[in-house]
């Protein structure tokens, strides 16, 4: 959808947590990269897209109370309040679309499937109740395809950025390779070695763990599109 | 001072005014790279640098009270609370560093100056009580230089990046050049041409200009310096 322009992660907060979350995120810059954050109770992304609003403008939503996924609305009209602060966060499809680009393939997409995502041994770096590991996606390449992989990736560093990690799954606490925690598990060849990159679930699943009494997020692939395109995050 | 180690601007506000200020920054990047947020009440910025204590670490301080400098003193533990919050933003001093190894000359220093620095016509995207116009710090550069002086600077996109903008300072809203709002004045060959780089001073005057009732920052020139290495933060 809308390729080249920069599609984002949507996290929506009460007030009360707005400052704790925003400082979570920059602290934790690889998987937490903010683009935006809208003053309390507008629905409006000035930043990223004028004009827009994000209570009707993204295809589906997850709505939680208490940490609990209670519902998946197609619009979030009716639960929306005047303390809520939304954060748009940056979505690794930007260096996807790069390293395609790049003439780099992605074996998830090959494959017809969601790309695999780890829970680390890495604890981020705790704000207020904001605390947890830091989440990876995994694409693997071949020993000749690494270097251009990270150097693609690298040019967007407000966008994930270069891989945090390539090789030696178990160095990064990860059990066992076929069994990702979340997306879907892929084959890989013999002379692939796995690469990971930190990855935007991480802030969804420390503000789920949080348990705030109500939160928002968008459903996963189901990104808010926004008015910019990815060149003018590239550095 | 500390070459190849990450020196910062520093910001010190009561809590209350701590997320506005934040997401002033995380909305005006270029001008205002946050690299830490302490917990209220914290003077450890335990990302860029575990163990120091910003009440003393600073060598020198400027406190102010309802936006008027009331006093510059060496350290700040007198006046410390409980409900101060910390910002430490990036530095021009990162990529003045990679300019110089790349070849590069800074003619303010060459000259004995400060960085001339001007008021753009250029407003900040504002966030409650904070707003203004970006400042941005000018070096001369020649013609075949300029593409160089882009490339390195680009390299660091949370130290303020690549330039902004490039000649024609009438069209940022620069009516005389030889009159920066802040540090000195410098003399350009007449084969150079002003390149103008987003500054920390933006963050600083905006800060100022919201008149908070009570604010620290560092003296100008006297950052904070790191445990980070700039290297760290090259893409």
């Amino acid at each position: 959808m809308a390729p080249g322009f920069v599609q984002t992660n949507l996290v929506v907060l009460p007030q009360e947590y707005a400052f704790d979350f925003l400082k979570f995120c920059v602290r934790n810059p690889r998987p937490c990269p903010v683009l935006e954050v809208t003053d309390a109770g507008s629905p409006c992304p000035s930043v990223m897209a004028p004009g827009a609003d994000l209570r009707t403008d993204v295809p589906k939503y997850r709505i939680f109370e208490d940490g609990e996924l209670i519902e998946e609305p197609a619009d979030i009209e009716s639960y929306w309040r005047d303390d809520l602060v939304s954060f748009l966060l940056g979505c690794s499809f930007t260096f996807e679309t790069a390293l395609l680009a790049a003439g780099l393939g992605l074996a998830h997409l090959d494959q017809g499937r969601n790309v695999p995502m780890y829970v680390t041994g890495r604890e981020c770096v705790a704000s207020g109740p904001f605390a947890g590991p830091m989440v990876v996606s995994m694409r693997p390449y071949r020993a000749d395809e690494i270097p251009l992989a990270v150097a693609v990736s690298g040019r967007y560093p407000t966008m994930h950025g270069a891989p945090v990690h390539i090789g030696a799954p178990e160095a990064l606490g990860i059990v066992n390779i076929d069994e990702p925690e979340f997306g879907d598990s892929i084959s890989m060849g013999e002379d692939q070695t796995p690469v990971f990159w930190a990855c935007g679930v991480t802030p969804q699943a420390v503000a789920m763990d949080a348990r705030p009494p109500f939160m928002i997020t968008h459903s996963p692939g189901h990104m808010f599109i926004t008015d910019r395109l990815d060149a003018e995050y590239e550095s």
